[in-house]
């Protein structure tokens, strides 16, 4: 029996955290699939966001800093994410960029690396991983004498040789939404003497993670995607135990001294997670990526990461049923895995022509999804949709799927206003 | 004849950048003497934060990176600062922390070094330099082999020898307020062949600053001093164009890439100042720095920052007498030079005894300076005050000075709860 517009309905009405939706501001004739890329906005942003403008920063001024808690805003919130990956209080802070977070975890890998194993020269990576963390990478190896190997994911296991010092691999893929089993890969790296460096941009928030089960060594994410931290948040860096205070990352900055306010000519790297601190934090944004996570954190008395996740494995599960059903015989493929445990909370479908003026025809129906290029040989360019267990609804999926369905029959995507390419995020 | 209330008014009343002071909002009942820390809030900001919290992220979402603009916000904040500091358009981007620009200059500045000068193994800067800028030269010189060198200011001259690659300064020392002579220094070190890497966190702004005369090689500088941008506000960085395109910084993340969202595998880094980008910007922040520089350039039309700077020593050297006036016989000293060339936008008093109740006694009467910690050796303790001329009036110096007297005639220092140290800023 095919699904309906009814059943979708019926699902909403039994989803255990439908009341989360509640908390986020969805703008109006939009079905939002795009929670990967920026989340929505809290509906406390607003209020917060206006109260550290006018009054802590407008009024109480330079006092904020201790009055109003600034100096610590990056471990109060980095305490709230460390919920969300199976990290404990006191190891992870929101601070700076993913990009520049990753250059500290992998600074201090590399360093463990030259001390522990000096004869290992080369860092594992996956092709399709975020560019950016591949040009940290590369950056990182042309300043210390280091090789950056990209394999295909199911090369990675036969890659992890004693020659190997650090794999370094996104949790979820940004294009495909496939999911590594971290468990498994940072077990199957520690075998082999080799370090494991997670970002986790399209999982926290997302699947559930357990860094402290996985054993992983390092992790950082993003606070914009599945955080709800608006544009651009401060990112997030986590250090296994094990290694925070063994070593040490270049990025000196004095947020990240023993005694900032000592202002001793030289540096004593803090205890913990601090010393992954380098300069002073944007507190606007961060003040957003605060109420992010409170909405986020309301999930816990909803059954928390676990019952998101069962949603959001339905929510996919359903996106992917009704595309087959219903845009059949339309030259859809579909990129993400169907198993549950590799999938993440994106489906990404292929086509051979036209994704980005389907994409283009869906946003101008308010079906907000996003397009990434192919490189043409092993990857299609890619549809790709995000669903956010936290705010999307199975409805929404009908009606996203109906627009697709639309889009195609009709051929409205050969319009030539959804095909003039201009920049894309 | 000593200086009067009245004559101070009757300088407020002359001044011809007063209506400036109209853009900010200042707090009632305080006399804010800390902008060189934390600048006050353009009256502007907390709408325009509102619009980009509410309706560029909360409507617009992912759309808005270019419908409005944030891709290009680093550069157009960039712009709006270069007309600041003696650069052109396209030279410099607002972007990441001080600290981490500082990074990225002076990673980018010794591997120009390594090419072109090999056996220059060592970076100069000053012993009393801000703490962060000492801390990341370290970190650099251990990841790279190189020798940092702490001087005197005197002894910089001195110091420029054939083993020296970079001088690294502070062009506005943040505990005296001393300033030094930028193109001077600049040419004295390029006759030695050593490049130049300034820290503008106290100048731009606040001084005149011309880099492109002074042809400096590398500057960084603070988003949330004198340029009033909001706590944390992202820094900028800006390097001559000679240099620019010649060397890359490792902070390679996708942002300074040539084609950031062709996700190509390879870094190819951006042309000009971009590719001093790293990661995806905190846009709510930016935006609350974009609203404090256009405060601050709407001086141009009132003489731009050379009026500004007119005013700023007509504030100090009040500040000043007033204090020599006022305040003999109270044990307090000058750090701050008196000649106007050596002399930034503040005022540094020192004294044997009491420096941080003092100051605490002050900010509990409303009028807002700071403490800085001496070393106990050279350095004295010292009560920082900064006069920020877009903001701060002649009267507002003769009612300082008017409470510093009372503060310290009727001992109101000595109270108990002036001498309970916290985190100060």
């Amino acid at each position: 029996m095919n699904i309906t517009l009814a059943h979708c309905q019926s699902f909403d009405n039994q989803d255990p955290v439908r009341e989360l939706r509640e908390l986020f501001s969805l703008p109006p004739g939009v079905i939002y699939l795009d929670g990967n890329s920026l989340g929505v906005m809290p509906k406390t942003a607003p209020a917060r966001v206006a109260d550290v403008v006018s009054r802590e920063w407008g009024t109480d001024l330079i006092q904020s800093w201790n009055k109003n808690g600034w100096f610590q805003m990056p471990q109060k919130v980095g305490n709230k994410i460390a919920r969300l990956i199976g990290a404990n209080a006191g190891e992870v802070v929101a601070t700076d960029s993913t990009s520049i977070n990753l250059f500290k975890v992998l600074s201090a890998a590399l360093n463990i690396a030259a001390k522990d194993a000096p004869r290992r020269k080369r860092i594992v990576s996956e092709r399709s991983n975020f560019p950016t963390d591949l040009y940290i990478a590369e950056a990182l190896c042309k300043e210390r004498g280091f090789e950056l190997d990209l394999v295909e994911p199911e090369e990675i296991a036969a890659s992890l040789t004693a020659e190997v010092a650090v794999l370094m691999l996104t949790h979820v893929n940004y294009r495909t939404g496939a999911m590594h089993d971290m468990t498994a890969i940072t077990a199957a790296a520690h075998a082999e003497g080799i370090l494991t460096v997670w970002d986790l941009a399209h999982s926290a928030g997302a699947v559930p993670v357990d860094l402290t089960a996985a054993k992983a060594d390092f992790a950082v994410g993003c606070g914009y995607k599945y955080l709800n931290g608006g544009p651009g948040a401060p990112a997030f860096v986590w250090v296994n135990p094990l290694h925070t205070d063994r070593f040490w990352q270049p990025l000196a900055g004095w947020w990240g001294h023993a005694a900032p306010f000592a202002f001793t000519p030289d540096y004593q790297p803090a205890a913990g997670i601090t010393r992954y601190m380098c300069g002073t934090q944007p507190m606007i944004s961060l003040a957003a990526l605060d109420c992010g996570l409170d909405a986020m954190l309301a999930a816990e008395s909803l059954g928390g990461m676990l019952a998101l996740r069962k949603k959001s494995l339905a929510l996919t599960d359903l996106f992917i049923q009704l595309v087959q059903e219903r845009c059949a015989g339309h030259g859809l493929g579909l990129a993400t895995p169907s198993a549950h445990g590799q999938r993440g909370s994106q489906v990404c479908l292929t086509r051979e022509e036209g994704a980005y003026a389907i994409v283009q025809a869906l946003i101008a129906r308010g079906v907000v999804g996003d397009y990434r290029a192919g490189d043409g040989a092993r990857d299609k360019d890619i549809l790709r949709f995000g669903f956010t267990p936290l705010y999307i609804g199975f409805e929404d999926v009908w009606h996203a799927v109906e627009h697709l369905r639309q889009v195609l029959e009709t051929g409205e995507w050969k319009k030539p206003e959804f095909n003039r390419k201009h920049a894309v995020t």
